[in-house]
């Protein structure tokens, strides 16, 4: 891994790496911020999945996370959203392609060369940060938008890999919205039944474990009835008995100033979550 | 003044707005946050400055500055750094012209004309907030690097009109290094003693106000011995009995990431004096 950004933050650092990913056979980007407690010792690693259109460095310069990461020592770790590079396919769609890899593994061409996001997150990644940082193997994982459906979806398919979940503004039921339906049918094809191991609505039906589900969903953003639709989750954990807690924030929308609002809440949701 | 961003954020609003400036004869946006205790009755303003190549955005974005303005009832108003517009001069390099106004009133061609950020973040600006906000008359200046030294010259040439100044990296000798010698020349000409007026070091020698001035440097700044050399900002100050609380932080950079992790400091400082 190499630096390429290091800066002081919150009396530790915020850096950021690139390194060659097997699994995505391309160079990744990934945001690393290590809190002062890091520089005595190993420290728990909270996973964060941005949306669409974004890479490593939209949740680093804008959700001020580092102040509270750096209170609760946690290490944040913050992948990019795609594999990248010119050799790596690409549409010219801000929802398809590259920025929008929507934490799967493609199985259809010509996606499933690189587009092993879902992978690249739950596997390779962690295996990467504790083996190169003072980071220990208790994590938690959470998310916005299409990265909310990312760490839904990868903490419900691996009981006992995170001790906590959250996620803002998620797109819990990707199998059901243009957004998803889109994306699921260039990477995994026309048949459905394959979508439902990428969908949080669906797993949440028979999750083994069922760690506890944290949401924040502004009630004024602009893709809450058509691609986000929160109430799909609660119905669903409702009738599973699976524990949700479902916070909606009156004003807020799908802006990284919601995010800002309430990362706080989430990282100290997470660090109880780590400590326990 | 035409709103063109509304955001929730930490309980109140982070706003941009689209204004018709006289004294800059363009539109000019500019990013205001009213915390929740806006609704309820007037709150006093903190006046940003940003630096070199800036909009309003930088700071309304990166800096992490809502959370602690929530905390202590302040609006926060960060204007563009220059006049913009087709109509409006410009030149090609970063530190001249649009995005570089150095917070002074041009004198010389083609300059003169639209480059008058003196009088707009002294005067206009003000104005404006106080009828279109539940703005009081208090108020407080900060900045960064450019904008740090736009924060100390508009302070100390206006004494009573704000309750406390502070700066991040600030240009504090901006006659005596190469930033500050390349736009004076061009905004202001040759005479060396009319560059006096915008120039920090300078000001200090005279203040009729003493001011207290708080300046958070960091000690890894690329920029530290060559543009902003706070030693002079020390000396000066020393020699004049002029109040300074000048802070080196060990392994801090020029970034937002610095301001991110000391803003609160400010913020809390600021308030502090406009409760008295």
């Amino acid at each position: 891994m190499e630096r390429i950004e290091h800066r002081a933050c919150f009396g530790g650092w915020q850096d950021v790496y690139r390194h060659r990913s097997e699994v995505l056979d391309c160079d990744m980007t990934v945001g690393v911020y290590l809190p002062p407690q890091a520089a005595h010792g190993p420290c728990p690693v909270l996973y964060w999945l941005s949306g669409l259109t974004c890479n490593e460095q939209n949740f680093i310069t804008k959700a001020g996370a580092q102040r509270y990461a750096a209170e609760h020592g946690v290490i944040l770790v913050a992948p990019d959203t795609s594999p990248r590079g010119q050799d790596v396919a690409n549409d010219e769609a801000y929802d398809l392609g590259q920025g929008a890899g929507f934490y799967v593994n493609a199985t259809r061409e010509p996606w499933a060369k690189h587009y092993r996001m879902y992978d690249y997150v739950a596997d390779e990644l962690p295996a990467l940060v504790e083996a190169k940082f003072p980071a220990t193997d208790v994590r938690a994982i959470s998310g916005h938008s299409m990265g909310g459906h990312g760490a839904l979806v990868i903490a419900l398919r691996n009981p006992g890999r995170y001790r906590s979940v959250s996620a803002f503004s998620p797109i819990v039921a990707p199998s059901q919205v243009p957004w998803g339906e889109k994306a699921f049918a260039a990477y995994l094809g026309d048949d459905r039944e394959a979508w439902k191991r990428y969908d949080a609505v669906e797993l949440v039906k028979g999750a083994r474990e069922k760690l506890p589900l944290l949401v924040d969903q502004g009630d004024a953003d602009e893709f809450l009835s058509g691609q986000l639709k929160p109430e799909l989750l609660r119905a669903v954990c409702a009738a599973a008995g699976h524990r949700l807690e479902l916070r909606l924030q009156p004003g807020y929308d799908h802006s990284y100033y919601f995010i800002a609002s309430f990362i706080g809440d989430h990282i100290a949701h997470h660090a109880r979550a780590m400590r326990a």
